[in-house]
């Protein structure tokens, strides 16, 4: 049996053994790939019914070899192995952290996260959840913020479609016998996610519980979240959020355990799947530079502070918060279609990135920020449309100007060496001239209409020539224009410039 | 003589003497006026010709009685009187600061500041002078920013109506005489804001300049400070500010000169005008906490950090540039009416006061914010609504809602007692229920468009009642409302709730 897997696919084998007692407490099982002299451990799973499972997602090509190691005979010394062939096409590997501040996949792809949020859409009636995926296969989100556990909170209270822990005879959860049917479904709408070419942003804990799910001892935690992770790390569009609001649960779960957490991830995830953790109250809270985090993932309405999150964190920033487009009484769910744009376009243009979220009251409380279903705002197509503008020219990740530069407060601008992207948001000159180039070329200059969706060549004028004048510390400003052209504007708000050399288009 | 003056008008007495040498430095004089056993004293100046003259303004009913002292004898040991009266309707008295955070006249009289700025205007052809003052007339403003020395920058290069100092045989400023021409018409403009009920922030010092009155030496600075402060003292409607973007001035003007001027202003301005200085680049590198800033005005467009100003200070905050309506290349002054608008609105919501300027591209540099003449844009009519519905209930003056208390940091709020103002901005919900009243009463209740500027009868509906959750600390949330009730929205943004008792309506 020689079968072949895909480079990035997911090989998976399985082996049965005597179910006695609690076989995901009491039995032990990993497995060593190797390919020539180079070997991975990769965890394994129980997966009911006497059913081991391992995992593995091969990252380079040739003949792979593996041999399980188990504290049950039966599943001791097992081996096998695949031959791990070129991926399939749109296979680019998992994302990574890649330039410091930005993502790309494994083959090298750049990867832009503009992501949305559907916390509990797993756990809806499954003809929502078929009507969710439809929905993704239109909109442009390449990422998806979803919980393993169901959700107790406003506009959430009915019952989940799988619990995640078997129930014992008293009809209550027990806490030690993961549910396999839940984690099936789960893995299965990973897939489907994938298939959409959708990073899941697997949220691992939440505060938004009824059943106990938050209250689990640190033994069961841990033991949660290594099955999580045997199951799961395998699925190349696989993200790791430790939480949603994690500082909601420190009265049940100290800082020691949100670090150990990322511990046991590192142990048992050996492809490195990206790792964040998610704030309530207090972004600056849990340190996120500790070597751990990968990327920054953040709720905060203050997207001007962009650039200033990077420079503190040193990471690429997520901000999966910055308030959701909805009309619901909660200040964090009803702004505008246009206010939750102007931040997404200043967040990209600090050099961060931005995810979406979508709370209109709805009759059936069908709100698609919880169970997904059907988009009805006005701010996701305008979210796809910066996506396109993003991936059309950046490579290396956008950088933004200098906060401490004029006037990069007021107004965003991000560059990627010669493609600018300038955002003027809430400002409506006819004239613009800063972060244009120094030097005339031959470049395209445009002009966006950020809520329009209109790319329109923009008219180059000679740069205003002011008197010289005083500035900060005494120096007067260069008699020369801060650029060789100016760009003529029509006066109105929510504009973009772009900047990009001409060569080749 | 038994000249009648009311109270917090001005008295003026002239005295002739040999005008020899050069009288702005070689004399110095002052007055002492007495009502009974209370003496006031009083800075005297020479107005040329042999002219010295002594403004003073009373403060209460009654015999005011006056003796001159001074190092000339023909102008040492004059005396006369005048009677105070009451006050003419309209006269409020000078503005001071007022429960901390806030101003009010000396009658007790709540003022609260909506200001504009026309820089320069006093400074350009008469008649462009007449127009500024007809636009004020129909304006709501009561407040305008207006520098002493003429000003040299982007739109702003035409030569002045009057140099501030008396230029020399050779051509050139003579720092050590003051233009008296210039002076007076300054003060002519003053009483003629005065009249429309504007308080004049006279700005003294600036860096924008091309004529050397940024270089003059500390002496000299210090002079004009004195000559200024009596002159111009006793007209009550005068706000001392020190400096438009005095952290540009660093360089010719340290710290410990600007910490001068604030003293010298405490020695020779008896009546305590409202005294700030005003930053460029840095809102915090002056420490507005020394005791002889009365009120912190700055320019910073992060306006829903205002709440947090006032506690770092504890005094008035007047943001007076939180950027301009306009469309001109300069990121400061071009900003839409509409987000101008907005961040009034939240400015005062949460606790503070604003400032209004507007920076039209004019085909003839004629720009509101620096040379007066017509308003174009159209925020300073909202701005004025703005002001009518402070006035109409605020009292005390409005403080903010704590930001540490959900939701406001996201949307705004402030208070005085029974009176409450909710701004919702880019929010849009369809029901609101935080910040209103914790027990039902007899409210009236209104929702009011900002933009608009329409106030409609809110419709009261049940608040919304929420599962119980977890929140931070790990408490769980109240079963019961935040509030007795909670109003409808139409579901867009830029609005308001008012909340106010419905006695006495």
């Amino acid at each position: 049996m020689d079968r072949q897997i895909e480079r990035w696919g997911m090989f998976e084998a399985a082996f049965a053994g005597p179910a006695e007692g609690n076989p995901f407490l009491a039995v032990t099982l990993d497995a060593v790939f190797a390919l020539g002299n180079r070997t991975v451990t990769v965890p394994g799973f129980y997966d009911g019914d006497g059913i081991w499972r391992v995992r593995f997602m091969p990252d380079a090509e040739g003949a792979w070899q593996y041999r399980t190691r188990a504290n049950l005979a039966a599943l001791d010394g097992c081996t096998g192995g695949f031959t791990c062939v070129a991926p399939a096409p749109g296979n680019h590997g998992p994302v990574q952290v890649s330039n410091r501040h930005h993502f790309a996949y494994a083959d090298g792809t750049p990867y832009f996260p503009f992501g949305t949020t559907c916390y509990a859409w797993t756990h809806q009636p499954p003809e929502q959840q078929r009507q969710t995926l439809a929905t993704l296969a239109q909109a442009r989100f390449n990422k998806l913020r979803m919980g393993v556990f169901p959700k107790h909170y406003p506009f959430n209270e009915n019952e989940p479609l799988h619990d995640i822990f078997v129930r014992g005879a008293d009809g209550k959860l027990d806490f030690d016998r993961p549910n396999v049917v839940a984690f099936r479904h789960f893995e299965q709408q990973i897939a489907a996610l994938g298939a959409l070419g959708i990073e899941a942003d697997v949220i691992m804990f939440h505060p938004y519980d009824r059943w106990g799910y938050c209250d689990m001892s640190a033994e069961r935690d841990f033991r949660y979240v290594r099955y999580l992770a045997a199951r799961i790390a395998a699925f190349r569009n696989v993200w790791w959020s430790l939480a949603n609001e994690y500082d909601f649960l420190l009265d049940v779960k100290p800082i020691e355990r949100w670090d150990r957490f990322f511990h046991l991830l590192e142990e048992h995830d050996p492809y490195r799947h990206p790792k964040s953790i998610h704030n309530g109250e207090e972004t600056m809270n849990y340190d996120h530079r500790k070597p751990w985090v990968d990327h920054v993932c953040i709720q905060n309405w203050d997207v001007k502070r962009t650039a200033a999150w990077r420079r503190e964190w040193g990471k690429p920033v997520v901000n999966d918060e910055m308030e959701y487009e909805g009309d619901i009484s909660l200040a964090w769910g009803n702004i505008s279609a246009r206010e939750l744009v102007h931040r997404f376009w200043i967040t990209v243009t600090r050099g961060g990135y931005g995810g979406h979220g979508e709370t209109f009251l709805h009759p059936e409380d069908l709100l698609w920020w919880a169970k997904g279903g059907v988009l009805r705002g006005e701010s996701w197509r305008r979210i796809g449309f910066l996506r396109d503008i993003v991936e059309a020219d950046v490579r290396r990740g956008l950088d933004p100007a200098p906060t401490a530069d004029w006037p990069w407060t007021r107004a965003s601008a991000a560059f990627d060496g010669d493609v600018r992207l300038i955002y003027l948001g809430e400002h409506q000159p006819r004239i613009w001239v800063h972060g244009l180039p120094a030097e005339d070329g031959d470049y395209q200059v445009d002009v966006i209409d950020t809520w329009e969706m209109t790319v329109t060549p923009a008219r180059r004028v000679p740069p205003p020539a002011f008197p010289r004048q005083r500035q900060r510390g005494g120096a007067l400003s260069a008699a020369k224009p801060v650029a060789a052209f100016a760009v003529e504007l029509p006066g109105r708000p929510y504009l973009a410039i772009r900047v990009r050399p001409a060569r080749g288009l």
